[in-house]
């Protein structure tokens, strides 16, 4: 993409990356490249840029960049690549930047030979001349109170692999060396009480030579083809899309991965703005288990490690099946090359199953319409798990991030006999799987037929007259009681089941002509975990956006990641990130332009069919539009078979009828005893 | 399927429908033939047989009959096919059998020639001479209580069409005529005090004409071809299916429609039960508008008109794609004769996206399995709406039951200027679609490894130790609190989505041997609507299934259907089905055949994205196997690719790859800016 014009939202290119790599350098000398991206444009500025491109100047490039220097110091700067000028550049205090890929592969091989490590691995019954065989996932450390954060630590959880094609989470070690990133050496150990020493079990194993040897795969699933013979019903322009009225841009970066800009619906012909930014901003991953040094393990994925850097190159055919068109990501490497995954994202549509479908009783005349789904999708793996993002939008305006949770459980020894006390499950022998959470953070900056939103509570509620009044004889009423937020502090809300509550993020200065009621877009989500550490915990400090299922602020540049710019190691006093913006709740979001976060996920008390590996378990929300249409905004899409009254009086003269010709009946007639005899019943509406 | 051998859960056939009403006739001449269906066996007596087919007998053939004799009398009956008699016959009192697709669609008819309807809608401003113009959807009328249960009444929702193939929900009249069955006549006619005229608006409609006119269908839809070159995975043996490990019966009735019986699973070559029977088994529509007299409208679709005599007769290519096996339902017409309904049940697989993944960040070494679905569908249309009921297979031994909301909203005309008090939404100018809820009720009938089952609730919740103790030192501790239901007053439970509330039935003599717990189903719903109509109100009386998620009974044959056998007309004192089968709430469920009813559902606040026709809205839910297999039951799905350590460590040598070779790049190269460059890129893992 060298050459070809750039938009504003695209990820820096490899050139870019290599520019701003040279400023650097020619500036501050060797450094450790931890983060080169895109800082993107200031909204006023592309706000102005997106309505009028051809007059006004093109928002500036320009890369966010964070280096680690020699002992550890760590500069958080911006480079303008037009004028090849570094334009910020500050040393942090008390901060550390995400981990990277490199810097998390280190680990291992740094324990394997330290003595303390090799000494405890021995304690475990790991012979020495066996450290080839020990693993470990190396996480960040959290937050540690007796390491603070002015020294670069990861936590080392530790296995052993009989033989390397073996599944390590069946063989977890009891102990948990702590890492020094600048240092690279185990500065300490944290060693347990109770000693659980390496469970000598059998290995479970999920790759092909382990289900051949234990009887083979099945043989009984038939192939299904999807194929798109004209190709597919999306164009692309760079990394602009457009389907089925759709438009919006998907950039990539290292931290969120899949960025959704600009997003606008065509309706009838005006292109009306429905986001500005959709993107999962951060995560936690708090495990149940109290004892010590278990209080460690809350996972910030993506403040952590970063969505983008953990992606996976993704495969057709394997990952999604059809027509499918993949974007690349490039990264720095620590040493300031270039890492490219390629095929980070992939985008394809689907079949959607029935989009409508209405017959009339009376005469059996009918319409029904199959419905299409676009779906943008990456998968990343954060050490044991795997998380497959999907953004699918839907014809009818419906915007749904789903997340499909799989990989492997964490897991920690147990001894024989040993009582897990209710924080885990013995999902192998010997093998204690951890309760956990979750808990998953969508940044919504909604653009709602323009920048000036205001954000609804919506509660189903029984009429407050008594059954018998005047105003309820039949005590049916039930009504939906609309709760503005007029300022931040109002707006930390949480789910409410009993109400079906669902949050609406309104226009009120577009007011729909029949209903009355503001152009919306509704937060219909179920999943709504609550954060389980309790309030005053190391999470729940941590992890200030998970005290509640939304917070509404109003728009600033660079609030994007609600547990804050730099994540590992904070200690969550004071809360970065979403509690520092919300600050004393005073701040007026109404009528303005706001940001919407919304906190779902599930809480997974682990089974034995979640091990060695899990199926997948999907999460799911929807993004819907409300009172924006005029009426239903998919009757022109085509038909599967239509006839109306009039037809069926005429015999059926004129009806529609274009049924997918290529399905076909399962079992042809006389081979099963329900086969249906003739075309006509087969065909029959 | 005549001269074959019936499973004793089959639907009644042809023959043995017209065998029933021979014998009914006989004895009792001429009848109106309400319902002809299978009496299913009892469960003592089938399960005997299902353990040991070759000796036990196989249960007999019953046919559960409902007539109605002149003058409005209603007759139970039971016809036992074998010795050619009648078992039972009853008269009822105050009691309305379930009314008939032939006895809704007279009312329109006699509404059209009655002279106060015909004043009725020129005082509404529909002139005389149009009177074919006047439609009306028939409802039961619910319960009135100044026309009681004696007699078989109907409500009749008026509309006009200007033109017969207008949608006429865009055009509803303001009365309502009471339609008396026995005297196929109108008795009464309900006219509001504040009288709303027809609304002389331009026609909305969704049929081809209509949509050319508006500026045609969408052209940028490219097909998606699903093709299966070698067949279904799936074994049909007359009603009963195979299919990845399970098997299991799929009946068809008037009532439920789709039922499905002895479900189990081959567990590594054992056949483990896991339901005896599921169905969808009552529904509930209540309607918010507390003006009189749409109190009336809180339809039983189940019971007052019958999922199955509603049922739509499926189409290929149109309802679901791929290769699709179908079964025919068989019901009696009310004058005895045969009325069959083509392709009611529809049965297919789909690709179902990513089964599992994980990738060792390591080395990149990976597996993906694809998943696959089996989907048993009806789609029932119950006046204005549709429902897509959908029964959900997957491999990992969750079963899904899913319904699509579709169709048309039931509307009420509203004047101009006119505020619906927040009663409803004003989706057309003049057209009121009141705010209602769906409540579906599900019948599950446990098997877990056996019928002694066991059922709890779990919720997960912080641990009590205070953050700092030396119990809970970091604050993180969390588990899911189990309570245990002994008697089925203990049963009666809400959805709490605080604690993630989930309900477990378990098999508490079947321990898993690493977790310890028991071998368990679990209820996983999210979308668990409260009813908002008000306790002791009409609908809360007569719906009294929908007061709570779950309730949970010992089971009882008979004891299928929880607003009761008989729903037209009950006045809900004292309240029929589930409340009186729940009794004082003492009856022991520890460990002994049990039932689990499960009310869930949504709240629909309509918006004029519904209207003319509704885009589908899904509902769904989960039963999911925990603790019930040994470990992870679908590791033996074949792979599109797997590559271990070894493998990558010897350059990928011996590496399985089995993607899907149909699956294409979307654009060629050159074609878009972005398209992969070469093969190794596409299919790099």
């Amino acid at each position: 993409m060298g050459g070809t014009e750039l938009h504003p939202f695209d990820p820096l290119t490899v050139s870019e990356i290599e520019a701003t790599i040279n400023i650097v350098k020619k500036a501050h000398g060797e450094l450790f490249y931890n983060v080169v991206s895109l800082h993107e444009p200031r909204k006023a500025e592309m706000t102005k840029w997106l309505e009028d491109p051809v007059n006004v100047p093109k928002p500036a490039r320009i890369a966010d960049v964070v280096v680690i220097a020699p002992g550890g110091k760590v500069y958080d700067g911006l480079v303008d690549l037009q004028h090849g000028k570094i334009t910020k550049w500050e040393l942090l205090k008390g901060l550390q930047p995400i981990i990277t890929m490199e810097e998390l592969i280190a680990v291992e091989h740094i324990c394997r030979k330290d003595p303390k490590v090799i000494e405890q691995c021995e304690i475990s019954g790991v012979p020495k001349d066996e450290m080839h065989k020990v693993y470990c996932d190396p996480w960040t450390i959290g937050y540690d109170e007796r390491h603070g954060n002015e020294v670069r630590l990861q936590q080392a959880l530790m296995y052993y692999r009989p033989n390397p094609d073996d599944c390590q989470y069946a063989f977890p070690l009891d102990f948990c060396p702590i890492y020094d990133a600048d240092k690279q050496a185990i500065i300490d150990i944290d060693i347990p009480k109770v000693r659980r020493p390496l469970r000598k079990v059998d290995p479970i194993n999920y790759h092909p030579a382990a289900i051949e040897k234990a009887g083979g795969y099945r043989t009984d699933i038939k192939p299904i083809n999807i194929t798109q013979p004209e190709g597919v019903s999306f164009k692309m322009s760079g990394r602009q899309i457009e389907w089925q009225n759709w438009k919006f841009h998907i950039g990539f970066n290292y931290r969120e991965g899949i960025v959704l800009n600009d997003i606008s619906y065509n309706d009838k012909g005006t292109a009306r703005p429905v986001f500005y930014r959709l993107s999962l901003a951060e995560m936690v991953v708090p495990y149940g288990n109290p004892e010590h040094p278990h209080q460690r393990k809350h996972a910030f994925d993506l403040g952590e490690y970063g969505a983008g850097y953990m992606t996976n190159s993704l495969s057709l055919g394997c990952d999604c099946k059809g027509s499918i068109h993949y974007l690349d990501a490039d990264f720095p490497a620590r040493d300031g090359s270039i890492r490219t995954i390629k095929n980070a994202v992939c985008i394809h549509e689907e079949d959607a199953g029935i989009l409508f479908k209405h017959t009339d009783f009376r005469d059996e005349s009918s319409i029904v319409t199959r419905a299409r789904k676009l779906v943008i999708q990456q998968v990343f793996t954060a050490a044991n798990y795997e998380y497959a993002i999907q953004w699918i939008f839907h014809q009818d305006g419906t915007i749904q991030p789903e997340i499909k949770l799989t990989g492997i459980l964490n897991t920690y020894v147990m001894n024989e006999g040993e009582d897990t006390n209710g924080w885990g499950t013995q999902v192998y022998p010997g093998v204690n799987a951890h309760n956990h959470q979750h808990l998953f953070c969508l940044r919504v900056d909604p653009n709602i037929d323009g920048p000036n939103n205001t954000v609804f509570m919506a509660d189903a509620l029984p009429s407050d007259a008594a059954v018998g009044s005047p105003e309820n004889p039949y005590g049916n009423a039930f009504y939906a009681k609309r709760t503005k937020f007029s300022k931040t502090g109002e707006s930390a809300t949480d789910y409410n089941a009993d109400t079906s509550r669902t949050w609406e993020m309104c226009n009120t200065n577009k007011l729909h002509p029949y209903s009355g009621k503001a152009a919306s877009y509704k937060l219909i989500s179920r999943e709504v975990a609550r954060l389980l550490p309790k309030e005053g915990s190391l999470v729940w400090k941590r992890a200030g956006f998970a005290r509640h299922a939304v917070h509404v602020t109003k728009y600033s540049d660079d609030q994007l990641w609600p547990a804050g710019r730099h994540v590992p190691q904070t200690s969550g006093e004071p809360s970065a990130g979403l509690p520092e913006w919300m600050g004393d709740g005073s701040e007026s979001i109404d009528n303005t332009d706001v940001v919407l976060w919304h906190t779902f996920g599930v809480t997974h008390i682990p089974a034995p069919e979640d091990f060695p590996v899990m199926p997948v378990e999907p999460i799911t929300l929807l993004l819907k539009p409300r009172n924006f249409f005029t009426n239903n905004p998919v009757m022109d899409v085509p038909p599967s078979f239509a006839s109306t009254p009039s037809q069926v009086a005429a015999n059926n003269n004129g009806v529609l009828d274009a049924a997918d010709k290529v399905s076909k009946l399962a079992f042809r007639n006389g081979e099963s005893c329900c086969a249906v005899n003739g075309t006509n019943g087969v065909n029959g509406h």
